[in-house]
């Protein structure tokens, strides 16, 4: 007897019709004789329809009761999904982030999951119950609803089969596995059948957005099996584990972010630990910094750009302004017309030619080069939005095109 | 300084525009000086929206999974309205049901409340909140989410007010008081200045459906002064205490209840303890029974009718049902199509008078009684439901108008 946790998406239960199918998939895992505990999301559109009536009262409403409404999202769809299990005649039973055990810090709009207490769920597979819980949500140590921020609820489903030991965590989505490109945009891109989670983990940072980072990073951690797979079709999916037997495509895919805005500071003196105390100012916002690129001195002056994602972006560009009020600087320039594209591949550390290979694409392409990050595993380089579709496309055929 | 509780139905918290209506009430209290708690339904449709959606998916679906569906609508309404106080610079907290110490019973969709744990609540109004608490919900022993029933936040502002021994407790509406009869059907009808608990707890009963008959229960028990107010004109609403100095009028109102049914178990074996066997029935599946009339026997037989809320009406059939399965009996008889006339008035035990007045009123209207019930402070009749309207017409033109 196995235990698999499974997640769905706010798409895949986005009404009636879909919740069914869903319910199907479950009670089908069920029926084969596992323990099954299943993840959910908020309705497609009530997440949306929530935030809407918030920014009509007051759209400078404190985080706190933020997620005090949004967390209303999941309680209906866990309800629902719940029902139609039952109406297809099997056990079940609804739980919420915090009676599912969901302890998180207290960080609204955006906690981390500190522990899951799975006593409750726990109790509740014992009683041969399919176990539903809402995710993306927890109790904070003042007893007070947190959310995960975005893509939280695939954490959530990390997080319980990581605590639970659970022998396989199924992430359903809209797609049908992780490609080597958006297949929306690239009609080539391939459905990879494995993927480690270091690539994963960059596909996902890089905005590919089939798996929330913070889940791979999770599922790394404890070394749990994920599968990438589509609610809505019936084929197997990509498997993200262990890099222990890569494939022979030396790079995993092409990955486009324009959730990323840039920042300029312009002329801050040049002093000793200049970008720690900048950017420590950023951290204690739990504002993450991407791509960094300093200046070389100029009159005792440097020029700092960094990326960060753009729904931090005006608030970091704030904290930029009172930082060179304190310090002295010339000015902070806000750009949020830009992308991120990124080549990710475990193989790539050996092929010194990938970053050529890469530049070569986006200069055939005509495309402008902004700033550049490298890791072991992955190139990014920063460029103008409008031509973020070209870029992905033209890398993409550089790689993976047969008469490439 | 004074603590207040005040409690606003959907229809108050309806749309934006309402909830700063609201915000603006609540908060003209809070600068007075005063401590205020607040209790608030779900948004006027969100509840139907969210039956709507279950309905679509399961009409069956257990009572425990309609309760976590249904919390989610107070859930919305309390968040939006602390950020609308929030909008207008006041500090405030919203609270669930079980974050502001609702214990409940177990039972599902009717749940009755065990105890109020005030400590949460207390903590915010010491840092200076205006709290906000999600009417209508709770948590029962084994930590799920419960509901209360119809009208239940009245009964959660009453508890509240009860618990923590509050100053007043208004219940805003949509009407402006308690009337001597519907006055959008009775242009006669005339507003109450004060009301006796007893007096409005028949009331309640009946189906004028100001306030939840619970809650004007718990307010006589723990001698909470009550006020119903309306929340959209700024006038004096009705009063409702203890009955220390009556008004004249020896009736207070006509009400009328259309939302009960009317069950026949006809040919039952006339044994000892018939009813009681009968009714323990019901009452273990906490049905309620109103009016009880048995017929003399015959060929050792008895017919029994009885009226039960139109929404346990098919429950209690069934049960009734399987009653006469087990005993020996004829069959059961379900009339949905029934409404409940009473005539309330603690004057009305010392006049005779009264039960024949009515009587003669519903005579010429031409208006058949099927059933009565008769108490200490009232009259009720059973009619048919399509004569509701003319008969508490006729009732209030012979007790109240002048030229009687």
């Amino acid at each position: 007897m196995s235990l698999i946790v499974q997640k769905f998406g706010g798409s895949s239960v986005a009404n009636a019709e879909r919740v069914f199918n869903v319910a199907k998939i479950v009670t089908d895992t069920y029926k084969k004789g596992n323990r099954v505990v299943v993840v959910v999301s908020a309705q497609g559109d009530t997440t949306d329809d929530l935030i809407e009536k918030a920014n009509e009262i007051n759209p400078n409403a404190s985080k706190r009761e933020k997620d005090m409404l949004l967390a209303a999202g999941e309680q209906i769809s866990i309800a629902l999904l719940a029902m139609a299990i039952e109406k297809l005649g099997y056990p079940v039973v609804s739980l919420l982030g915090w009676q599912a055990g969901f302890q998180t810090t207290s960080a609204y709009t955006s906690a981390r999951i500190k522990r899951v207490r799975t006593d409750r769920i726990e109790k509740e597979l014992d009683k041969k119950n399919i176990v539903i819980v809402a995710g993306f949500q927890g109790l904070n140590r003042y007893e007070d609803i947190t959310t995960l921020g975005r893509g939280g609820s695939d954490t959530s489903a990390v997080a319980i089969a990581a605590s639970m030991h659970a022998d396989l965590c199924q992430i359903f989505t809209d797609v049908e596995g992780v490609y080597t490109a958006d297949p929306r945009k690239v009609p080539t891109a391939k459905k990879l059948k494995t993927v480690s989670y270091d690539e994963m983990l960059e596909l996902a940072t890089l905005g590919a957005q089939v798996l929330n980072n913070r889940s791979v990073e999770m599922a790394k951690k404890y070394n749990i099996e994920l599968e990438v797979l589509s609610s809505f079709t019936n084929t197997p999916g990509t498997i993200v584990k262990e890099a222990i037997k890569m494939e022979k495509m030396f790079i995993s895919g092409v990955a486009k972010d324009t959730a990323v805005a840039r920042i300029s500071v312009v002329g801050v003196p040049d002093e000793p630990g200049l970008a720690f105390k900048m950017f420590s100012r950023l951290s204690a916002k739990n504002i993450n910094v991407d791509i960094i690129l300093q200046s070389i001195g100029r009159d005792g002056t440097k020029d700092i750009s960094f990326t960060v994602a753009e729904n931090n972006a005006k608030e970091a560009a704030k904290i930029m302004e009172e930082y060179i009020k304190a310090v002295g600087g010339k000015q902070v320039l806000l750009d949020e017309k830009v992308a991120k594209i990124s080549v990710v591949g475990a193989g790539m550390e050996s092929h010194a030619g990938v970053a050529s290979k890469m530049f070569e694409a986006l200069y055939d392409a005509h495309i402008n080069i902004r700033m550049i990050s490298t890791s072991e595993i992955k190139i990014s380089v920063l460029i103008d939005e409008e031509d973020a579709d070209a870029a992905v496309s033209a890398i993409h055929r550089k790689f993976f095109d047969m008469d490439n």
